[in-house]
Order: structure tokens, then C-alpha cells, then sequence
């Protein structure tokens, strides 16, 4: 833990973390103050320039963290297990359970959050239906809960790592335009990031989707209320120029019902290497919360200014150290 | 270690565990004395005092456990690991091997025991028919079996977890009144407790369940002859004030292959908190050994008297810390 | 990491692994010269002794593995983890990515490994489709990719126990005569052990199966090119007496689109104590790669000269802790 030792304006952050982050459930994007992603952030750096010097931290020694994923998503389990484990923290990882556990004998989500929190200091869940995080952590009685995606609702690990990267590369979660394309009304990762966007003063946001898939008004309208500037496009010449971040995403077929209506709209925008030549600035980056099934060309991964393999998973897993360094460890 | 070697008596204690429990199968509650369960019980105490004080043990380190569960149980799998890796153990972990294995390809019991034992310290074994524990226990040449439940059979760590909790609260497993209430029949972990009672003196035991439910003739006349004294009833008017703990179980879903029967039958008895205030005296505690689908009211959980939440989970945890260390340990 | 500093002739042969193993993927027999496998075979020697003493290493410390596992395999998946943890190193496992990731929802291979290179320091991979290793190989920008098994591909670590077996038995891997039987067709662990014995002079191999599951001509020419004598026989009786190696092999249902194929040639050619009496010496040895289905009788398992449970398992455990040890460790 010598790192967070460096100077006194370190540690006087770390006492306005405990505020913040210290024994608190994650479950959106929302509970975040600008200065408490400041701090995350910072912290997340310093992960990143540890590991780049080959030191270690055990801030999560004898840590036991639970991971009980009820929905596929291998990404978000390895990077979870990556981060809790390079800390010195420990796992124990439930993956379906409703196949492998209690769950299949008929135990309710509030009886499996009270059995798992008797022997872990976290709880990290996934889950396919929207509100699952809250209701974990309203069952919990001593011990914090990850959210790492529940459905429609959030993700904000996802969010969290993405408004890192982009900060990363402009210094400034503010003044910025992003560009967010394909699936407005179900990506609750777009959902996530607006979220974190709209703390910050002076975002213009444009979106481009199909119109079956855009915001609800409800999610429009509250957006624009917290002082982002949100502008709907339907066709990729109406991207400007200037724009400094294109978020792409997928559209995911496992949140349609109808799957003729999905085979219509999943390739409706795609990112091609023409597409960045004519519509893209030098110094945009291109980002996707993975995975893609089609929507970015495989010949623009080679793109210097496409970070979803460059910088966005390694970037996901510092963030995740940090927020669990700061929840779980004796920072202070 | 050095919470091993407090002082002369722990020590001399040690050397008997030697005899009864290293490198011991533990396959059912009939192996246990009197003595072991004193011994068990106090090295349980031990590391649930160790783990309050935020002191560690790495009485497993170096020790590699393999975890085989063909069946579902996220409970039990997890109350096993977090059990090694709190005491510096590291697991193989091997869920649903008829789906993950060469057991798909055919390869028999006795086979996948052999293989597995030629990398573990220690096999943990759960699996859906009774009697596979012990020729899990036959095939192993060379390490120690531990049976995590085998169908209808024996969950001996459930049953020792629920004998801790209960001499917990009344320090001593003799002259007890006991109710079990629920599936007597199929309830391995009902059968095992029911062995831990009938090695002390005076223990009365209620036996309440629809008439289809009830223990087998030959079960009755052997827990009969073990000393126990054995009172079946019918319905909750028959519960005597005096019961020191009410047993709750699950009507099991899994072990019926009549669904219309289990409908019929699942919730023939229900915890309330006005059958408590009924029948039930102020010392009493409530147990269960989960998961539960609704035979116990949720408004019963507050009850400071109901310890399936409260006690038992972390008590299963600590009992299984303090087994393996007996049957793995360096203790001398 | 003391072990390895025993001596100058150490050293030397250090310097030289780290061209032929340090960072480089891990995809067939075909890529290791016979100085290889002397070093490989060599380190793993060590490996044995060193655990046999009780002493441990902790070459892995601070590596993060990842493993991959598309296809059944409990006890290459356990063989690797053991191997990984004993040597200080930390896994994040998945396993049936198909159902638990976003390989669920439509990710490439390519993708998948990207994804997984960000966080790991390399990845052991198992798949279905002959070709999936190299093919994760090529996607793979950083780290070394390990062939855990691909269809009907290869099996390299399997191959590399079955020659380290041999040789501690006979101390050389040149001039024998080996025996295989069963499925010459589809048998990937086969066909990477003859690569191995190719590698060697003067060695003799028999292959014993139906005649619908003999070598492709291309693959008889290619081993027989390399240098291998190669006799193909229909019947026990043609075994010779001077075989110094049984390699018994299942014949795998999974390969096969037709059942009733299956079911008429899977116990084609029995290992029975009889057979043992009547073909085979005193000094050979009866080698399966497991899981076996029936084509080796329970009764020969007491045999000294089954090596099967006896050497195989463990010395697999050994043999991949060194490949490891030399692909990923700190060794110079």
C-alpha cells in the first residue's frame, strides 16, 4: 500500500474517499460526485503506472469477494476476478446460478445475498433484469454490493472505465462532444456514460440510431434537465467534425423478442475505415463497450484512434482496483 | 498457526484429533465420538474467535483441494472455498463435470477420483445419489474423501455445522428437546443431525411431517436404539413449550418425481411469527438449513431467535475451517 | 526460484530455453527440437523432486493465467490449475464460453482473445475445432497462447507427459518400440506423441485399429518421411513381444456423426490381464491418456506396469508446471 503514501494531498483525498466510497454499495452512476470520480480516477492512474513499474499492492489481502453472475459475460467476470486477484484479494466465483445453486430449488435473490454476505466482505453481481443490484443491496445487511450490470438498468463499472479512458485522453470529463451510435434505448452502458457526462459542465452529446431505438422521452428529457445538450441524428453525414469521442455500441439481440425486427436494424450503423476518413477528426477516439458482432470493421481495430482493445479493457480493470481498493481497502 | 499452540491442553487434544481425524474420509456423522465432536467444536470456536480479532491462519497453505459438485449447491461450494482460502488453501474447481468433463465422455466415478487425487490434498465431493461419498472414499488411494452431500444420504458438515450452533447457544448437546419439522424421509441433513444427537445422553426429539414424510420404520427403530427418544406428531398443536430448538426444513422439489405430490405436500407446515408466539418459548432458537421456499416467513427472520441467517451460514463456515484443518493440518 | 540455480550446466541450458520457450505460444509437438524436450523434461524432473521434498517455487508469482476451456475437460482444466497455483501463479477460469460470455452473444474467436490478453499473461486455451489454437495465436498481439487441446488437432501437454513418462522409464526416447491402439484416426493426443517420437532415431510404432480409423495416408507418409517405422496391424496376436510401450487409446464418441459406428467399433481391441500374459514383457509399459471407456479392464489397473493412474496424472501436473515455469517464468 506504499503507493498511497506519496504526498499529503494524496491522503486527504483518501479521507474524503472514505466519505464516498468506503463500505458503499456501486450501483449507478448516479451516486458520484465530480470530485468522487476525481479521486477514482486518480486512483485508477496510479493501478495503471503501478503495474506499468511491475509493483504490486495487497490492499484486498484477506478479502473475500463473492462474484454471482445470473447472465453470461465472460468479460466483465475476468476482469473483475483479474482485478480482485492482482490486489491479493480472493474470490469466490458463482457463475449461473440458477443452474448450479439454490437458486434452482426456488431460493429467493433476497435468501442467496443473505447467504453469500455471511462469508464475504463483497458481493459483485450480474444479472439480466433491471433493479437487480438495488434489491441485492437492499437484502444485504453488513457488506457492499457491485453492481457489474443488471439488465436494461446500469453498469457502471463499464461507464466508470470509459469516462476513464476518455479522460485519459482529453485531461477533461468537460467541454467535450460525444458521439454515441446504435442502440440508445436499450445500452445501458449509453445510459451509464450520460449519466457521468452530464456532472460535467459544457457536454454537447449527439445520437445516432435507428428511431425504434432511441431514448425514451422520459430518459431524453432527463438528461437535457441535468445540462447535457442532446442532439438526435439519423444518418452518419450529420456527425460534425469536431466531434471528440464516437461511442459506438452494439445492438443486442438478446433484448429483442421479435428477431426479424433485430436482423433489420443490428447493422443500421457500422464504423468502417471510409466512414472514419470522411465523417472522423485526427485527435477523435473511437470507443465500444464490446462485444461488437459486425459494427466496427475489423480493418479499423488497426486505427491508432480505436482504444476498445488498446485501452479500454486494461482501462477496465484499473478502474475496477480502484473502486475496490477504495470500498474494501484500509485506505485511510 | 500459533492459535494452535495456546498451551499443554490444546496440544494433548491434538494428538488425539490425529487418531480420529487426519487424513480421515469424513463421510458421515456415525464416525464421530462424543470426544471428536468436543474436539471439532472447540477448534471451531477457535477460528471464529481468530477471524474477530481480524487474526489469520495459514494452516492450508501449500494444500490443494479439489471441489467435484455434480450437483447444484452454490451454498455449499462456496462456504468450502471461502473455508480453504481463508486458511491459505487453494481449490481446483470442478461444477457440473457430467457437462465440463471426461464424465461426458463416460468415464466412471471411480476413474475421475483416481485422476483428481493425483493432483489434490483433498477431494470434496458432492453429488446426487446417496452412497457415492463412499465409493468416492473407495476408489481415492491415497487422500481423504469429504462427502458435501450425497443425495438422500448424508450432508455431514450441514448436520456438524447445525450440532455447533446448537451447543453455541446451550452449551451442550445432552438433555436437549428437539423438533424437526418438514421432509422427514428425504431430509439427508435431518438424518445426519439425528445421528450428532444420538451420541448425548437424554436428548428427546419431536419428529413433525405429513404422514408420507415421516422417517422410514428402520431409520426410527435405529435412532430408537441409539438412545434417542422419538416422538412423531402431526400437527403444530402438538409442539411441547419446552423445545429447545425447532428444526425447519425444505419439502426438497428435487427428490419427488411426482410434482402434483410435492405441490400437495410443500407447504404443509409454515413458520409465522404467531405459531412462535404459540409455540414456541423466549430461550428457543430457530433453525434451518436452507435454502427455504417459503416454509419459514419472511417477518420471522427479524426474530432474534431465528439463527439460519444469524448463525448458521458463518458457523458453516468456521466448522468446515476447523474440519479441514484437523483432517489436513500440520497440527501436532 | 532457488532450485534452479543449482548449477553452471543449469544455467547454460537456461540461456538456451529462453529462445525456444520464453514467450513463445505453445500449438503443437512439431515446434520443440530434441534439445527441447531434454530441457522441458529435464526442468520437469526438478519439478517432481522438488515437490517429493516438500520444498515449493514461486516462478508464477504475480502471472495471471487465463484459461478458456470450450469443450469438456475436467482433468486438463484441473492439471493446469493445480499447475499454475502450485507454482504461485493466478487463474481466471472460464469455462463453456459459449453459454457464459459474450461469445453468447456473437463475439469472434479473435475478439474473444483481445479481450482476454488485456488482463492475462497468457492464455490456455481448449476448443472443438482442430486449428482454434493456432488461430488464437494469431490474434493474440502480447502473450503466449498454450493448446490445451483443439478437436482433432493436437494436444501438446498431453503429448509432453506421455514422452516425459516414457523417458523416465527407459531413460531415452530413441530406439523403442511402441505399440498403439484404438483410434489412430481422431486420436489428437496420438498423433502428437508420434510427432514427439519422430523427433528421435530409430524408433519402431505399431498401430493397432479397425481399419476405418487408421492413420490418413497423408499422416502415415508425413511420419514415415520423418523418420518413424511405421506397421500397421489388424489383430492382438501381431503385437510383438519386444514392444517396450502400450499406448492404449479410447475410441471418442464425440468424433463420431454415426452412433451405431460408434457403438460397433468402440471395443474393438480390450487390454485384459490375459492379453497382458500373452503379448506383452515383463519390463513394457501400458500407457492411456484417460478418460477410458471399458477399453482397459479395472482388473489390470493393479498391474505395476499400468502407468496410467500410477505416473501419467502427476507427471502431466509436473510437465506443465515446468512448460510454464519456462514460458512464463523469470528463468535467465
Amino acid at each position: 500500500m506504499g503507493f498511497f503514501m506519496g504526498n499529503l494531498d494524496t491522503v486527504q483525498k483518501a479521507q474524503k474517499i472514505n466519505c464516498n466510497f468506503k463500505g458503499k454499495d456501486i450501483l449507478s452512476l448516479d451516486q458520484f460526485s465530480p470530485e468522487d470520480l476525481e479521486i477514482l480516477f486518480s486512483l485508477t492512474r496510479k493501478m495503471k503506472i503501478m503495474e506499468s513499474k511491475g509493483k504490486t499492492s495487497d490492499i484486498l489481502a484477506k478479502k473475500m469477494l463473492t462474484l454471482i453472475f445470473y447472465e453470461p459475460s465472460s468479460r466483465t467476470f475476468g476482469s473483475f476476478c483479474a482485478a480482485i486477484k492482482k490486489l491479493g484479494g480472493q474470490t469466490v466465483e458463482i457463475q449461473n446460478p440458477t443452474q448450479v445453486s439454490s437458486v434452482a430449488k426456488g431460493e429467493t435473490l433476497e435468501d442467496t445475498i443473505r447467504v453469500f454476505e455471511a462469508y464475504s466482505d463483497a458481493i459483485i453481481i450480474r444479472h439480466p433484469i433491471a433493479g437487480t443490484a438495488k434489491a441485492a443491496s437492499d437484502a444485504a445487511f453488513f457488506i457492499p454490493i457491485i453492481n457489474a450490470g443488471d439488465g436494461t438498468g446500469e453498469h457502471p463499472t463499464q461507464a466508470l472505465l470509459d469516462l476513464f479512458t476518455i479522460k485519459e485522453q482529453f485531461h477533461a470529463l468537460k467541454n467535450l462532444t460525444v458521439l454515441f451510435a446504435g442502440d440508445m434505448l436499450n445500452g445501458r452502458t449509453v445510459h451509464s456514460v450520460l449519466r457521468g457526462l452530464s456532472l460535467f459542465k459544457g457536454n454537447s452529446v449527439y445520437l445516432l440510431s435507428p428511431p425504434s431505438l432511441r431514448l425514451t422521452r422520459a430518459d431524453f428529457t432527463m438528461f437535457s434537465q441535468r445540462g447535457l445538450k442532446l442532439i438526435e441524428i439519423n444518418h452518419e453525414s450529420q456527425i460534425p467534425k469536431e466531434v471528440h469521442v464516437w461511442y459506438w455500441t452494439r445492438v443486442q439481440k438478446e433484448r429483442f423478442s421479435d428477431l426479424k425486427e433485430y436482423e433489420k436494424l443490428k447493422n443500421t450503423f457500422t464504423v468502417t475505415k471510409k466512414l472514419l476518413e470522411k465523417y472522423a477528426n485526427k485527435n477523435m477516439i473511437l470507443m465500444h463497450p464490446l462485444p461488437r458482432v459486425g459494427e466496427i470493421d475489423r480493418e479499423v481495430d488497426k486505427d491508432p484512434r480505436a482504444l476498445y482493445f488498446r485501452s479500454e479493457i486494461r482501462n477496465g480493470m484499473y478502474t475496477r482496483m480502484a473502486l475496490l481498493a477504495l470500498v474494501l481497502g484500509k485506505i485511510s
